[in-house]
C-alpha cells in the first residue's frame, strides 16, 4: 500500500473511550487502534460516526490525529472525518489532517441546513478544496442522510470526480440503500466505494467496492479482513455468512454505544461502555442480552 | 428592561452580510443590527439559522458578539445562538456570550445524531450548564426540528425548568407546529416562548407568548413592534394582518436568500443578497418576483 494509491480494504472507524469525566482515555483509545491494525484493518477510519467525533470538540479532533502518529500509527494509515456545518471548521479540519500526512478524509455534507441543492453542496465542496490548497488531498465523501440529513447525489458525486478528479476518490455509503451504492459502482468505475456493513460487503466487492468501512469492525476486524482477503475463495459465502450474523445481531442494538459494550465486555474495562452525550450507552439489560446472543453465535449456534 | 429580566418583545435573528470572499462584512453588519434596534426591535437574537450562524466557523461566532458590544450595542440586548454538535464547542460558545454579559443564549440540541433520547439530551444540557459554570447563565431552548432533526420535547422541557429554574428560560419555537407551542404556553406558565413568525404572535400573546423572534423581522421590525406594543389594542387584527401578509409571501421563497435579497434591494447594495454555502441565493427571477410581490403589498395591495 503505497502512500499515494487510494484507500482499500477494512478501515474500521475506531471508537473512541472517554474517562468517568467525558475527556478522551488516549491511553485505551490508542491500545485499541493498534488492536485493530494488528488484528488485520489496513487502516483506520477515526473521528467517524462511530467515533463519536461531532461530539468531540474542534480541538479534541485535532489532537486524536496527533497523538495517533505520535503513537507510532503512520498517518497514510489515517483515513480521519473532518466535516464540519461550516466551510471554516471543516477547513481547519482538512487542512490538519492533510498536513499531517493522512491518507485521505472522510467528508460529511455540512450537516445543519437542510433541503439545500447540489449546487450548494458542490461550492461547499469547491470552496473547501481551494482554501485547504494542498495538491496532496484525497477526499472520500461520507454519505450518511439517516444522520446528516442530506445525500451526495450520484449527479453530484460524478460532478465532484470531474471536476476534482485528483482529490475526490471515493465515498463510504452508510445509508444502508443498496440500489444507490449500486449505482454508483456502476457509474463510476475506479471511484472508491466502501459499504458501511459487512454484511453487504461480498456482494459489493463483485461489483468493484474497495473494502468496508464498518461500525462492527471495531469488534470483528480480523473476521472483516478474511472476507476481504478471500472474497473470490472458495470459504467466501461462509465468511460473508459469518462476519454478517455478527452484524446483524449487533444492528439491533444501538450500533455506538453495543460497539463500545462489546468492547468493553473483552477487555473487562466497564469504562470502555461510557458514550458522551446527547448518545446513552445500552441497558444493563440491553448489555446483557447483546453479550449473550454475541456469545452463543461465536460458538457457532446457527445465525 | 432590566439586564436580568427575561428578553421579551421582538429580538430579530439579524441576517449576516458577506464579502465577495465570504467574509462577514461588519460594516454593513453592525449598520443593520442598529437599523433593526432603530426601527423598534428589543433586541437581536443573532446568530441563529437564519444568520447562517451554523455556517460560521467558531471563532467568527465569538467575533461576531464582541464587534457588536464594541460597536456600542449593550450585551444585554443580544441572545446569541450558542449550539453545537459537541458539548466543548457548546461550552465554548456559551461561555463566551454568558462573560460578555448577554441577555442569555438560543440553544440548539446537539444536531448530529439522530433518534437520541430525552435523557441523552437533558445529559448535554445538564453537562453544559456544570462546566459553563455562570450563575448569570439564561437558556432559551432553540427548536426547529425541520433543520436539527431533533425536537425538545414538552416533558423535557419540564424536566429542564424543574431541574433549572434560574437557567432554563424560553423556549424559541421554530417547528411552526402550533399544537406544541400552545402546550408549552399552557403547561409552563411564566416560561417564555417566542413563535418564529409574526403570522402566529397574535394569537400566541393571548396565550402568553413573550414575543416573536422572526426571520422576516429582518424586513419588517417595526411593523411587528407594532402588533406587539399594540396586541390587546384596537388595532391588533389590523397589524397581525399587515404584519402576517408579508410573512407568508416571504415564506414562499427560500427563507434566508429571501431575506437577504430584500435588504438588499432596500439599501441597494447586491452584495447584501450573497449567502454562505451550502445555502444558494434567490435566482434572478426568484427575486424579481419577490421584490414586485412586496412592492404590491406595501403599496396596500389586498393581501
Amino acid at each position: 500500500m503505497k502512500e499515494n494509491e487510494p484507500a482499500k480494504g477494512v478501515w474500521p472507524p475506531a471508537a473512541t473511550p472517554f474517562h468517568p469525566d467525558l475527556s478522551i482515555d488516549f491511553e485505551r483509545y490508542i491500545a485499541h487502534c493498534h488492536a485493530l491494525l494488528a488484528d488485520g484493518a489496513h487502516g483506520l477510519a477515526v473521528l467517524g460516526t462511530t467515533s463519536e467525533a461531532n461530539s468531540l470538540d474542534l480541538g479534541e479532533r485535532e489532537v486524536v490525529l496527533e497523538r495517533l502518529v505520535a503513537a507510532g500509527i503512520g498517518a497514510e494509515k489515517l483515513l480521519p472525518g473532518t466535516g464540519a456545518s461550516s466551510i471554516g471548521d471543516a477547513v481547519r479540519l482538512t487542512r490538519h489532517a492533510a498536513s499531517l500526512g493522512a491518507r485521505g478524509v472522510l467528508l460529511l455534507p455540512p450537516f445543519y441546513y437542510k433541503g439545500v441543492s447540489d449546487d450548494g453542496l458542490f461550492a461547499f465542496v469547491s470552496e473547501l478544496i481551494g482554501r485547504v490548497g494542498k495538491s496532496n488531498l484525497k477526499i472520500y465523501l461520507y454519505n450518511f442522510p439517516q444522520m446528516s440529513g442530506i445525500s451526495w447525489s450520484p449527479a453530484l458525486v460524478g460532478h465532484l470526480i470531474k471536476s476534482f478528479p485528483k482529490t475526490v476518490v471515493g465515498l463510504k455509503d452508510s445509508s444502508g440503500d443498496v440500489a444507490y451504492m449500486n449505482r454508483l459502482l456502476e457509474s463510476y468505475p475506479g471511484f472508491n466505494v466502501f459499504p458501511s456493513s459487512e454484511a453487504l460487503l461480498l456482494a459489493a466487492m463483485k461489483k468493484g467496492a474497495a473494502g468496508c468501512i464498518s461500525a462492527t469492525a471495531n469488534t470483528q476486524a480480523g473476521a472483516i479482513r478474511a472476507l476481504y482477503d478471500g472474497w473470490q475463495g472458495a470459504e467466501a459465502e461462509a465468511l460473508s455468512r459469518a462476519a454478517s450474523a455478527v452484524r446483524l445481531l449487533m444492528q439491533k442494538f444501538p450500533l455506538i454505544a453495543g460497539v463500545k459494550a462489546v468492547i468493553a465486555e473483552r477487555t473487562k474495562t466497564p469504562d470502555w461502555a461510557r458514550v458522551r452525550p446527547p448518545l446513552d450507552p445500552l441497558s444493563p439489560a440491553q448489555r446483557k442480552e447483546l453479550v449473550a446472543e454475541l456469545s452463543r453465535l461465536e460458538a457457532g449456534a446457527p445465525a
